[in-house]
């Protein structure tokens, strides 16, 4: 039988860090304390193992802990010198939950156990002070009552508010012991009628009740639905900690506080926090009396009055100070602390590593490694990859007033203000006039790129967190709010409703990416500082990580943003958004629209300049660097109008008449677009689009290296392959296109064919499809819709409900299903590696950018990722922290 | 060095009929004929790998085989007592192609080898026919010239024309030997000039030319297009067989024939076939003259004149008797032969298994097996599954004249006339009166189920082999014809127009679903006579097969059907056609336009009696036998009307506004349905609906216990799992409700819960998922769409080119893509059964009744296989088959 009770306080330490699993997190922090010498208040831990035999008896301490118990309470009595129900001068325990990880709020607590008739007039004596003696024995019973009982707290609450009217006062701090000892009366006859049996007396009854309720708030609701959202397994348990109590409300040498070693806000390195003399705990919290400053100099700086702690309580404060540095180096991390003073003698009730910012989070990492309290790779350890995407982004001011008008998904982050515009070519206007303007559309498509790039912002009434709206926006740094139900968009009127609000186009509205919320008139933004901290921690991350990051990018502005940020070359450049610009879709258009290959290589022809001044611009940008170019993927008819008032100008400008254009717009049009003709299976039934891509792409590059004496590294990948003979089929036409150009320019380049693994059925072939590859892309979006049947566009319907319910534990669009989609990347990884053993390994989903997805891809042994622009930096960290993690 | 020519004839046989690969399957049947004694001219085969050894030798025979050669040469000498090149009696050669399965017409031949201007003068005396010897002289020169030396063979036949010119005569025949000679001359002086050097003399360097012409021949363009269409592989190459010339054309005791040992139409045991008396091969196949019959009963049925070989030759036709039932006793089939009696004396050119109609081989497989000739199994195998579907509908009476005006997609197998109608409400109404109509539409959707139900047969201009109208169709045993792309269909006028003609509804069309023709007016149908034979080799199948077979059915009609063709339970009834019926159809809207689940539970205690109803009606059928009912699976937006003037009606029905439903069409549209909100994801958002309809399976299943004492077994299926928790969820709630149901009821009944494997995801999880379930049943359809990303409605525009190409060997649609789907259920089976052993596992989707998918279904171990009715049959002989196969 291992033990079940372990001692911490007074020398006694029978636990520490290392056993959070064993002792939850208090308990092992408290163990911990008392170890390295602090002043901890004794007590004593339950294993959290006594929880499961709790529930296992019936809800009952298991017998065989009870000598343990005693042992524990004897403990305490030793050091404290008070004994457990000593009329004269009695021990007073708090009994609290501690799981593995905090839940803060979750699950009871009761304080002031061991009062009883006899001790709280030793308790009385022994403080000097009656009042606090009742006032403590009436909260003990008030809460024992609430939390053991599980009586109705109402009745008590209004017990209290009657005793003040009676007395005609208003504060519970205008009571007197005598009042309160008349309440405690009241309230020990309401145990009475409420539970029929009269409030127990006996302390060690009143400790194993304490004890069984905190176990038994394990399995309350709100505490089972808390470990649902939070991924906490309900057979972890919960410890129970029961501890000497002591009282900050002693008088002016008494004081208690909360503080952090480092300001969590800012990062700086000064102690941040707040205190109050004669108080406990729940008085900072509650608001009652306004908490003092910590420092002098944080006082000063704020231009308070109230003294700080420094001030009022010098040598405390002192020893609170030696206590901060010693934490902070013990724990090698910014530690949140509560403590408290009783007459003049410093208690450390809590410590923990602190919440901050990503700011904070970021300075501290950096300077930590600077001061050497901490490793680099640990620095880079430190920091949430997902949080540096605040950094990336113009914030709204925290101090403006809003006035939120609607609320959608937090699809894109950063803020901004503009006017609402409701179409892509008025925000392309206005835009080239200098306005700034938020497109507002119910859903987005391709055919808006163009006015979702001339925007600050984009609103979407329609579509998830991948819908197209969100994806293009992340991809472009824009902020999105996607999916915001309740505006009701009416084109034709030129005007979206909300909540009884108009606005019109023109009107000026804000959206914070951040949160979603969307809002009427301009919020004042903060643009990012991106200081030196943020280049040290990239520093560190790069020296750390074995992954290499690449960009999904195409616009010229896009890949210097991605260089900017360190991208290491493009992962997935897409060829159709340089199709969607105004001057080359009617050429699309009539390439599409035309009888016969010949005419469609007649429109393509005048495509191939464009593409090849695309190429060329990206290559010059990411010279030195190699540039992955993905040929035409979606359906040709996405190029085609699909509104009733577009068919005129469309059919006009290809050259054919109406009911030709609609005859071709109904003839291509598709169930199920994302399984249809596109990716490589249009480079199979119309060869001469993917040859004018090939040619555009060898002349660029021979071009630019003529030009600059740089060749780039070309990377041709062919989209939607399931067959090694479909890329056999287009690899050669490749190769003979390459072949024919370096033929008329003279010069050849190196270059490599490889193909997107995006369809289950390339996964499991890619031993096959390797003999034809010279790298494989995983493009997880497809690869995921397909895998697991679910349209990214049509999920929003269901998948919400999907992740409430556990069915998956997050949105398999934001981070790799592992089990599933995981499975077939393994799969695909291994047998392309086998037939082709140097064959490179990327990934360029929408994954690319999210760090559960990175530690995945580092896990499977791939060569890159490839994120978004403003998703490199923290694909880097990303990618860092995965490589130090899998050396562990 | 293993030997390269390969003797036979004249009492010599180095090879057989187990000899295919290596001499061909024409060398190996003359071998094998000669070694059972069969009177075979004399000759030789070069085997197949000489073919390589020619291309390796850059189109050189290779110098190693001319000894061999030599011998052979000696042999055909040896046995005919002539020789090559004799001018006195000299051996004449014919050099024919033989590779390893017939290629017809593809490869080259040189007849009459061995003549020059020596040997023709013998010839003219052993024959004592001058004519004949430069007739034979003249025509090996001209193919020589084309075959061999590829000279233009435009100018021989202009020289042919100007001879009978200048004679004044028409027929070749009227030229006589000594215009033939003058011919020779002429041929031989073109030969020169445009050669530029003289027609070889040489008798050896003849054959060496023409068995190097037969060997290049194998590379010819036709040759390799045909092999590529036939999954032939170039590697296997062409024998080459040199025999002896005889001639069937030296005078009235000499003939040639083509004879079948059973009528190949019918299958009755009679001899059947052809003869010309005095005639060479190719007189009987180019229809100069009339062929006569073989036998005198033939001839006497068929009424003609023209004596009989019986009468003309009867010793000979009794020596021909006896080597057909040598024959068809040696090869145990029926054999298709070609033989040539010169002067007398009979000898056997050719034999090989008849090519037969699905009739036919019912009859001979049967009668074999009853004969004794062959085991049971063995006639088993002889029957092609595919061919079935011809017995099992009506066909179009073959000697009635057709006027085609349109040629689609041979959907579904069957043939139908009546009136055009276009829409499924008037096929109702009209069939509802007693008329005969053909639903017309541009392509089906579930909406118009009771059109296509109510009509004999469905036509649509789009969609392919797999479209809904096709899957349905072939599902109701309805012929239909889909894709027929020339069609143009205007619903406001109610016409159909193609090729310039106009059909109005009302006017009468026949479609032929065995061909995919249209045809104006009505065209007589043959019904289908299903006689003792069939029976009898559906017993003898369900003897040799392993795997159960069951059907895909919902409507009373369909179950019916299936089990009178063997089906041994229903293993798919899908449950939303029920839902179609104008008097539920309402009640579905009501449930779609629900604002809650109060509002859709209100809407589904209307469907529950109507789906109890079904569900008792199918158990009554399916007395004793499994019925595996699958939960509502398309999305809700596949109830709701989609055209402007549907939704006044079905607001108002529905007890909506215009609006309200507009708006919720709007909502439910999805960009992709088939990855949409449906299956498995509506039971977990709107868990009402699985509610009912669990309620209607158990309430139907206790009453039709109750009713019948015999309880049915229901099979509880969950459409598209992708998670086991999806799984778990349901289940508890189908569990729930059976435990409710029970109670109320009083009596318990057993079932399973199981699911469809459909989704890659749910192959590789179906470890996990089988801890939820008692049966998988794969839905490989959905598998297919999703495994290969692509869309079955879609799939057209790219479909044909992918199989043209050889990109897919076979639509994927109709045979499972073994490598890549055929993985996933491998993958699934064995990770399934390894959590459940027992676990049931079928398949379900249109596989089920494709006889290459049932073999890979007994090969990867399934329980079963479910096919619609009308492919039951075909489904139990495919499992024989393949259970046979698998056990050599």
């Amino acid at each position: 039988m291992s033990r079940s009770v372990y001692r911490f306080g007074g020398g006694a330490s029978d636990g520490g860090d290392g056993d959070k699993a064993l002792l939850g997190g208090k308990g092992a922090n408290l163990a911990e304390m008392a170890s390295i010498g602090l002043p901890v208040p004794p007590g004593f831990t339950i294993a959290t193992p006594v929880c499961a035999a709790y529930y296992d008896a019936g809800g009952c301490i298991p017998d065989r802990i009870a000598s343990e118990l005693n042992e524990g309470i004897a403990h305490i009595e030793s050091v404290t010198g008070k004994r457990f129900g000593d009329a004269a001068d009695p021990l007073l325990v708090s009994v609290r939950s501690g799981a593995r990880v905090s839940m803060p709020g979750m699950m009871d607590t009761v304080l002031n156990l061991g009062l009883n008739d006899a001790t709280v007039a030793g308790l009385a004596a022994t403080s000097g002070d009656p009042r606090f003696a009742w006032d403590s024995y009436r909260r003990f019973v008030q809460m024992y009552a609430d939390v053991v009982l599980g009586l109705d707290h109402g009745a008590f609450e209004e017990a209290l508010e009657l005793a003040k009217e009676d007395k005609g006062v208003h504060l519970d701090t205008d009571l007197d012991a005598g009042d309160l000892e008349a309440l405690v009366t009241r309230f020990k006859a309401l145990v009475e009628e409420e539970w029929g049996k009269p409030f127990p007396q006996g302390v060690h009854d009143q400790l194993r009740g304490a004890i069984g309720a905190v176990f038994g708030s394990w399995q309350s609701d709100r505490a089972k639905v808390y470990r649902r959202l939070n991924s906490i397994p309900g057979e972890w348990g919960t410890a129970v900690n029961v501890q000497a109590m002591v009282f900050g409300n002693m008088g002016d040498t008494s004081a208690t506080g909360v503080a952090f070693t480092r300001d969590p806000a800012t990062g700086e390195r000064a102690y941040y926090g707040e205190y109050l003399i004669n108080a406990q705990g729940e008085d900072v919290v509650a608001g009652i009396r306004t908490p003092q400053y910590l420092t002098k100099a944080a006082r000063e700086k704020a231009g308070a009055k109230a003294v700080s702690m420094e001030e009022a309580l010098p040598e405390v404060y002192a020893e609170l100070a030696r206590v901060f540095d010693l934490l902070e180096r013990h724990y090698r991390d910014m530690q949140d602390i509560e403590f408290t003073v009783e007459r003049g003698t410093l208690w450390m009730l809590q410590t923990r590593s602190g919440k901050r910012t990503a700011k904070a989070a970021l300075r501290i990492a950096v300077e930590m490694a600077d001061e050497g309290l901490v490793s680099e790779e640990e620095a880079v350890l430190r920091v949430d990859p997902a949080a540096l995407d605040q950094l990336l982004h113009p914030t709204l001011d925290p101090d403006a007033t809003r006035e939120v008008i609607a609320k959608g998904l937090p699809a894109s982050p950063g803020a901004a203000s503009g006017k609402a515009v409701f179409d892509a070519d008025t925000a392309e206007r206005k835009a080239a006039d200098g306005e700034a303007v938020i497109l507002v559309r119910v859903e987005t498509s391709p055919e808006d790129i163009h006015g979702m790039h001339a925007a600050k912002g984009i609103l979407t009434a329609r579509g998830g967190m991948t819908s197209h709206a969100a994806v293009v926006a992340r991809g472009m740094g824009r902020p999105c709010v996607s999916g915001a139900g309740s505006v009701s968009i009416d084109y034709k009127a030129r005007t979206m409703r909300v909540g009884g609000k108009e606005v019109s186009e023109g009107d000026i509205i804000t959206l914070d990416g951040a949160t979603g919320e969307v809002m009427l008139g301009e919020v004042p933004t903060v643009q990012p500082e991106l200081v030196g901290d943020f280049g040290r921690l990239m520093e560190m991350a790069d020296m750390a990580r074995r992954l290499r990051i690449r960009t999904n990018a195409e616009t010229p502005n896009d890949c210097h943003t991605a260089r900017e940020f360190g991208a290491e070359g493009i992962g997935l450049c897409r060829t159709e958004h340089m199709f969607f610009d105004a001057a080359r879709i009617s050429a699309v258009r009539q390439m599409i629209l035309a009888d016969d290959g010949e005419g469609r290589r007649a429109a393509l022809d005048k495509l191939l300049p464009e593409q090849r001044a695309d190429f060329a611009e990206i290559f010059r940008i990411m010279a030195g660097l190699p540039v992955t170019i993905r040929l035409l993927d979606p359906p040709l008819h996405e190029f085609l109008p699909h509104q009733e008032h577009e068919f005129v100008e469309v059919a006009d400008a290809a050259g054919v008449d109406v009911a030709t254009l609609k005859r071709r717009v109904s003839e291509l049009h598709e169930f199920n677009p994302m399984l249809g003709h596109r990716g490589c299976r249009l480079g199979i039934t119309y060869p001469e689009i993917y040859e004018m891509q090939a040619r555009a792409i060898f002349e660029a590059a021979c071009d630019v290296a003529a030009e600059t004496g740089d060749a780039p590294i070309p990377e041709v990948m062919v989209p939607l392959v399931a067959t090694e003979a479909e890329l056999r089929i287009i690899r050669e036409q490749i190769d003979r296109t390459a072949k024919a150009v370096f033929a008329e320019k003279g010069r050849s380049i190196d270059y490599l064919v490889g193909t997107m693994i995006e369809l289950p059925r390339a996964a499991l072939r890619a031993g096959d499809i390797a003999k034809q590859a010279e790298f494989f892309s995983f493009g997880t979006n497809d690869l995921t819709q397909t895998a697991l049947g679910v349209s990214r566009d049509d999920a929003g319907r269901f998948l919400t409900a999907y992740v409430e319910q556990g069915i998956f534990a997050r949105d398999p669009f934001v981070s790799i299903d592992e089990d599933g989609v995981g499975e077939l990347i393994r799969i695909a990884a291994d047998r392309g590696r086998e037939t082709t053993p140097g064959l490179k390994l990327g990934i360029c989903g929408e994954h690319g950018g999210d760090p559960a997805s990175i530690a995945f891809c580092e896990s499977v042994g791939l060569d890159y990722v490839s994120a978004s622009p403003y998703r490199v930096p923290i694909a880097r960290l990303a990618a860092a922290q995965a490589a130090l993690r899998a050396r562990t």
